[in-house]
């Protein structure tokens, strides 16, 4: 089905602030031209003619957003967990990511990450590729193909990665960045570049600079990593002695965020009052990576502050520092990382509640991709249709109940129709 | 098929020691009258005419033990995840046990998790019914059909319970007790009664008292909570003022292990010097249970420390406080627990490796029902066969990558025969 208009029957739940959820049961939300233009409890007579698709007894939920995600290390999700960020990246990422110098290796790893999401529960996301332009374009190609949107970026390294990874010089990334982007330019509906700088470790001054002109030229979107991991930051101090931290060495760029510079920085765990009021004064997203940043042993993030603060901030699966794409998944290791956090390092940062994990998975991220994650007015169609009688039997809970389990409970499997801009996906 | 024996082929991984995996590609395990005979890489001449079960390709796992689960809990679980312990208990856990009196609901809620249990990973369970004595036997039931291997306790619990839940005295619940075992008695091949005194704020001394008598005249095994929760822990001072601790407070009932009291003690998060001396001395299993830790805001169970001082443990879903009943999730859940303990508490108690978190899972717990958990010689064929390849692509991956990543991304639609001493359940 493309883009189009109708009126859809089930169970319908959604945020409208990340404290305040929205359930209406047997609710029909109308879409119009791939767009929410309203939830109501009857037919509004003046639709009453629109295609109806009656999911009654089914839970309607927005589409969640990934906004952190590496696609080719979707291969070794769930291997590999013993070592901490540096040494995992040597030893496991940079050589899985230069296998993909070989394009018909890179088809069949891209196409499982792409299927796989297609039928999970995100309908957005911003997408880490490899330093490779051509396997970058085809990753872009079957997202394209998949009806998912996502923002996509080819890596740049100029740096301390091993030889078969890393790129030859920093007039070479470049060079490699600009003729992505020019292939790249027209050829998507859904798919969009986002610049990627891998992190500070990885890229040159003079790789960044360019970068930062880059951007400035085309006014495009930046992704990369922040303040992860103890050993990391220390090695930023040394690369970059004159910066007064790990964000300003990006903002020493022009890469971290402000009104022309939307960017996202995966993870924050270990971020200072500086850098947070950098982040807040520049409204840089912050991704926030519970999994990842378990499973690397690298802490746990502040997000309460973050959101009290008024950072923005949505969540990301950091596949493969993460083993799930489901932002289910992320939202309930969300709310239960912040419950250690709070019992073992500070508690003046109240616990996540499951409906602010919720707004972080749909809202929160969503909105770096404009109004996107909500069935508010003028938010774009991008809709779950769950059958959740696997895990909720008839008639027993709520629909906020619901959708609770549904963040605790579901599989992918559980999502039996999803639409993504008002289009038909399955 | 009963108990019987025969040839399995397929590609086997099974634990040796806590830190040593045997993995046999295109493998032979032999199953004898329900205990394995051996593991080889080809069929041994003399047992060339047994029943050849060949599933080449497939992964074969010993089964996995839930050393602490909470059947009747199994309905609201991944609901109410903002309270600490004692308010969860008294908001959610008791209104809902209070219900399982009747029969007709217990049989509802009971067959759901039974049968959900069946299909997944788990081939042992010692499982908290309620204080009703005619819906634990229908638990039992259920469980004895379900081919499952199963310790089942009826609840006492006599004080500081609402009304409708709590048992009337000290000699009611004694005589409910002593009434449930005698009409269990002979009743069963797989299933076995487990004395149950929730916990020691649930039960008056009296009642611990006449308790420990049961244990001691009827040689029962014993399973309860320790030290999980901070107030929890103050409480128990309180109520026994005389006690230098909570398990010295079950001690002094004689229900705290010993050669003739095999005992299970779930969490064990905070408990001190004195409690692990005391836990050592007799060999008191822990139940290590990190998602319900987690979700209850209760902290991070110190696992390597118990591992290193000989204290037998395996792990425990806990459901409800724990929202999964598989123990491959557990798994997953202590490595990175154990992580987040590492960064944030104590960096002296290493991570647990995926190795050591599956023979938890699998020889640790077990070992409470006896030679459980393994293939080495003389143990019970609990056996699941994987089908792997969802998530495991064909030829990428070394069994015992195979393994890890099972670990981390298994549902249990992956589980396509599975096998309890012997006896296939599918």
């Amino acid at each position: 089905m493309n883009a189009t208009s109708f009126l859809l029957k089930g169970d319908l739940c959604y945020s409208v602030d990340p404290n305040t959820l929205r359930s209406v049961p047997n609710g029909y939300l109308l879409c119009v031209d791939g767009r929410c233009a309203g939830v109501f409890d009857t037919i509004p007579e003046s639709y009453a003619s629109l295609p109806l698709l009656d999911y009654t007894g089914h839970l309607i939920l927005p589409g969640l957003t990934d906004l952190h995600v590496h696609a080719p290390q979707y291969t070794y999700r769930g291997l590999g967990m013993d070592l901490e960020l540096l040494d995992w990246l040597n030893t496991y990422t940079f050589p899985e990511e230069a296998r993909f110098r070989d394009l018909s290796y890179a088809k069949q790893a891209y196409s499982r990450f792409v299927e796989d999401v297609r039928r999970g529960p995100n309908t957005r996301l911003c997408a880490f590729a490899t330093v490779h332009p051509d396997a970058t374009r085809l990753l872009m190609d079957l997202l394209e193909e998949s009806g998912l949107v996502a923002m996509v970026g080819k890596v740049n390294m100029d740096r301390n990665a091993s030889p078969d990874l890393q790129e030859e010089s920093a007039e070479a990334s470049l060079a490699a960045t600009v003729s992505w982007l020019e292939e790249s330019a027209g050829r998507y509906q859904r798919v969009s570049p986002i610049l990627t700088p891998r992190f500070i470790p990885s890229c040159s001054d003079p790789l960044m600079e360019s970068l930062g002109k880059l951007q400035r030229e085309r006014n495009l979107p930046v992704q990369s990593h922040l303040s992860e991991n103890r050993s990391e930051v220390e090695w930023v101090k040394e690369l970059c002695p004159s910066s007064h931290g790990y964000g300003d060495a990006y903002d020493s760029f022009g890469l971290f965020g402000g009104e022309n510079c939307p960017t996202i920085m995966a993870h924050c765990v270990l971020s200072d009052d500086d850098e947070i009021a950098l982040m807040r004064e520049r409204q840089v997203y912050v991704a926030h990576c519970p999994a990842s940043n378990t499973n690397l042993a690298s802490g746990i993030a502040p997000a309460r502050r973050y959101l009290e603060e008024g950072i923005p901030m949505g969540l990301g699966s950091d596949v493969a520092g993460g083993t799930h794409c489901s932002i289910f998944r992320a939202m309930a290791d969300a709310v239960q990382v912040s419950k250690l956090r709070w019992r073992l390092v500070d508690s003046t940062l109240a616990p996540l509640s499951a409906t602010e994990a919720f707004w972080l998975g749909t809202m929160g991220g969503g909105s770096f991709f404009g109004q996107v994650g909500s069935f508010l007015p003028g938010y774009e169609c991008d809709i779950l249709v769950l059958d959740d009688r696997r895990y909720n039997p008839p008639e027993a809970h709520s629909v906020q109940q619901r959708l609770e389990r549904t963040i605790y409970l579901s599989e992918d499997r559980d999502i039996v129709h999803k639409f993504v801009r008002g289009s038909q996906l399955f």
